[in-house]
């Protein structure tokens, strides 16, 4: 009889216990909602950062990656770097008069971006390559900074920085407030997310990895100085993903959060690691207060990486069910 | 005669604060000699971190980058990476029968080093690749391990990580205690330095740059991994330091050490920041406890650097003068 009070004492202490952690992690995690997805990140967090747990991850090892577009922020109805591109290219166009009647930048300047689109791929990588190289990297930085402070999303008016998801930002705060060093691994490019990504997500620069072009070291007029060449030098998308994080970290991470098939290898690999992991997926369902898109989508198609995650017993986060809240509410 | 007592006061108390200043950086850096090196290196570090001082640099900027060969550790008679590129084509040769009569494989496996070293760059770089690629990062990182754990040094006996420079292993601890972030910037490879710089100098691995192969994400029977393949991807020398430097951390570091011409644009571009700046070359001048070399040295040549550090004011530590202690003594 002693002894069966003792475990119904020790169940309801525990269960007590649990209460405690649930109510802290709601205060962590605000704007998601009750159910799967906070609670598997939740318990892998807890998991890995204690020490008394078998599955406990040293601090050092604790590296969290995270996919940008569409995972960090929105992505539709075009990339927003791809906005910026059109914007640059409309900026520098009085420089340029060739480009009334030259194609892919004709279609540009008439705002009609759809056929700047559809044109070739060399074409296509030549514009963005006008668009983002041909000064120095702190001219570059700059630049991106003024179009962010002034730019509007098409749809909801807001500035682009503002269209970040609130939930990621808890996230991103919940996991190195429990030890985690955070990254962006994006496709998006390196220097372009580097003048803000501190400021919006908390991430220094150091922990931004994206593509890049090539660049040159000069000295110029006795200054020395790192200037952009119009070449690419790395596409950071797909199989590219684990090659950068392995070549700018060293390290495995143990979770990975992307929204799309971009971000395949960048899960497979970090998930295949020893000890526990977790992978994790966006899933745009909210065609309302977001966007809602997958398969069959130009941007951010979100198909082998959906199949993959059933598999691999991923976390997909349905954004719909899963956020009370998508953007922070203290932006106009 | 009060006003002049107070102003002896004063005098005598702020000397009594450098006194103390003093006495705590000898704890410091122990092995290093009293004088002007030592002194530029403890007054910059002060000026920094010191908040109240108008040059003081917040904490996230307060970056310091470190040559490897020649600067952390010894490089001669050559550089010890290649040294392990020898050893490893001497272990790989019973599957390589036709390296017997082959040039520079021939050499190597009859330790005829120089000859080897003389054949055509072309010939030299395949030899490299062989010693370096062709399996995937985990198995290249325990091949280095084993190395490190047998190979001794021709001339001291030690191994290779007991020739690392105590005095700089003591700075190195001296600017991470006062917030700095400590980074590798070596020509040596970036996958052949990491599994052993953080136990051996403090730095982990997301810190250390170098130069690298190409790499090859594969599902290898259902397990992903990162294959080596036996091509240049980047050669972190000379100019390709800063564009390392910046693609690695997107900073600016504010303070360099190296010690020879590959190390000329990395103290140029760091130096020539806003604010405080320290730009250091090691210059190898004790034949009796390390070696004695400069200008003319194939390895580790200081000849344009050593000129340019006259004229930008950058600091020259005298081996022979400047440090009481080379290598750490705990070692066999």
């Amino acid at each position: 009889m002693i002894r069966k009070f003792n475990i119904k004492y020790i169940v309801l202490f525990c269960s007590c216990l649990n209460g405690i952690t649930l109510v802290q992690a709601a205060e962590t995690l605000p704007s998601w909602n009750k159910g799967v997805s906070r609670d598997t990140i939740i318990q892998f967090v807890e998991k890995v950062s204690n020490q008394e747990n078998e599955q406990f991850v040293p601090e050092a090892q604790r590296i969290a990656v995270f996919d940008n577009d569409g995972t960090l922020w929105s992505e539709q109805p075009i990339y927003f770097q791809l906005a910026f591109t059109f914007d640059r290219i409309k900026k520098l166009a009085p420089d340029h008069p060739e480009w009334q009647t030259e194609q892919p930048y004709k279609s540009v300047l008439e705002g009609d971006i759809k056929t700047a689109l559809s044109t070739d791929k060399a074409s296509l990588l030549k514009l963005l390559m006008v668009a983002h190289a041909g000064n120095t990297t702190t001219e570059f930085s700059n630049i991106v900074k003024q179009w962010l402070a002034t730019a509007k999303h098409p749809k909801t008016g807001k500035h682009y920085t503002d269209m970040v998801y609130q939930p990621m930002l808890e996230l991103l705060n919940y996991l190195r407030a429990n030890g985690f060093k955070t990254y962006i691994v994006s496709g998006g490019g390196i220097e372009f997310m580097r003048p803000w990504s501190e400021a919006v997500y908390g991430i220094p620069p150091e922990q931004v990895i994206g593509s890049s072009v090539k660049t040159k070291f000069e000295v110029k007029d006795g200054k020395p100085v790192i200037v952009r060449l119009p070449e690419m030098n790395f596409i950071n998308d797909k199989a590219g993903k684990p090659l950068a994080i392995n070549q700018h970290t060293g390290r495995r991470p143990i979770a990975a959060f992307g929204n799309s098939d971009g971000d395949l290898q960048m899960l497979q690999w970090s998930t295949a690691g020893e000890g526990a992991r977790l992978g994790a997926l966006v899933h745009h369902t909210d065609e309302k207060r977001e966007w809602a898109y997958d398969r069959q989508s130009h941007i951010g198609g979100l198909d082998k990486a959906l199949d993959a995650a059933k598999k691999n017993n991923w976390l997909v986060i349905d954004m719909k069910r899963d956020w009370n809240t998508i953007y922070p509410a203290n932006n106009e």
